[in-house]
């Protein structure tokens, strides 16, 4: 029996830790295929490279997988990879695993999650993975069976079309994690407080800061489940369309 | 009586000819203050800048409104407007008039729509205008009195928390445009295609390109509306949890 393909990106770049620990994870399940940045792209959200030119390279890295160092956003080597390197359609696509959160209102923000969000556009089965710990040593074992779990029940089980799953792992030892939870997004926000500064010629700028407010204590959050110790699970849709507001929304725009 | 306070942004850039239509037409609504991307941010998605400095300048343009050139995103642009530039909170953010469409899938690759949901974070009511017509040369004023009627009717009846609006107009005259209708997201994608050329130093690149594929010829879906010469508008929100599909994840995933 063939091997399922797994496509593997992210957007911290592809000489991340995070992304060789998940390429390691998914050479035990899969024939893998990593296209990911050659340089980070957090925050970059669902940025596309429209006005400039794509290129991508082959690496030799360790390990049995296929690298292409892609020149574009996470969103880019999602579509390149489907239409230029990729020679059939991969049985599922993850990305990540990010070096930080991306739950609750994180998810639109994250080039990790676009990239998933991509390939659901594509029509494939995709996850997006984070761990919430920034540091470049930060320890990506504890969840490895996790991780391996989850896309293995996905590839049996693949997913409906138009969702892919956000997948948050708490920053704990493999003993304190304590298991898996389906979630909803946590409704949170971040309060700005941009950090003005001076030039050396007089001119003002600003550094975006700010600090995290979740405003969700409910159970089924992401948020309280990451709290708990949980990995939170969140199926996350591209139809954006608030239809429980149409018709009201009808009512208000009665020209 | 106080004037509405009316933050007006985009992502074709400042000098836009839609931003400086949408200012215009707002300018007769309320007090309108501009901060918008000093260059085009087209595509750029929900993108914000953290891994280097922001800053804004006043400009001095012409109208009754203040206008500030930010050096960031869409998202930044709401962001900073929000925290640095208005000393009260708007009573609307409208971003626009977007030079090309931004219906169906398109809101999830757009900086218009990004700071639209941006705004709708914040907490306030937000609208995305989008007209289907690429060219700097497009006539924006037959749009002009939807626009006005959209925003005065939001005004007077805010949106729900957690929801903003995406307007595109079609690309017809006054007497041709039928309406305003209150739709769905369509279900459609970009099929792309790579168009792959050579450098002079022998190395392959690649330019984005490919073609809209509509899959869904609904009555209630943006793209017929748009397609039969209604002005489509989808309120769009930004909790992305899949609720319909939460019960069979638990199956799926119960470990």
């Amino acid at each position: 029996m063939q091997k399922p393909l797994i496509l593997v990106t992210n957007d911290d770049g592809i000489t991340a830790p995070g992304i060789r620990n998940l390429v390691a994870f998914m050479n035990e399940i899969g024939d893998v295929v990593v296209v990911a940045p050659n340089s980070p792209q957090s925050g970059k959200g669902h940025a596309v490279t429209i006005d400039s030119t794509l290129s991508f390279e082959e690496l030799h890295l360790e390990g049995s997988q296929k690298d292409f160092s892609c020149s574009g956003t996470p969103v880019d080597c999602v579509k390149i990879a489907l239409d230029k390197i990729l020679t059939r359609k991969p049985d599922i696509v993850v990305s990540g695993i990010n070096h930080g959160s991306n739950s609750s209102i994180n998810v639109i923000y994250s080039g990790t999650m676009s990239a998933a969000v991509e390939a659901g556009v594509e029509g494939l089965s995709a996850i997006g993975f984070s761990l919430l710990d920034f540091s470049w040593e930060a320890d990506f074992l504890p969840a490895k069976h996790y991780i391996q779990n989850i896309v293995k029940r996905i590839l049996e089980n693949p997913l409906p079309k138009g969702i892919v799953l956000n997948v948050n792992i708490p920053k704990l030892s493999k003993d304190e994690i304590k298991g898996v939870k389906v979630c909803k997004q946590a409704d949170a926000k971040w309060e700005e407080s941009f950090d003005e500064r001076i030039n050396p010629h007089g001119k003002k700028y600003y550094w975006l800061s700010g600090y995290f407010n979740n405003m969700d204590a409910s159970d089924d959050a992401d948020e309280t489940a990451l709290a708990n110790g949980y990995i939170s699970v969140v199926p996350v849709k591209f139809d954006l369309t608030a239809y429980e507001y149409l018709k009201e929304l009808n009512g208000v725009l009665n020209f």
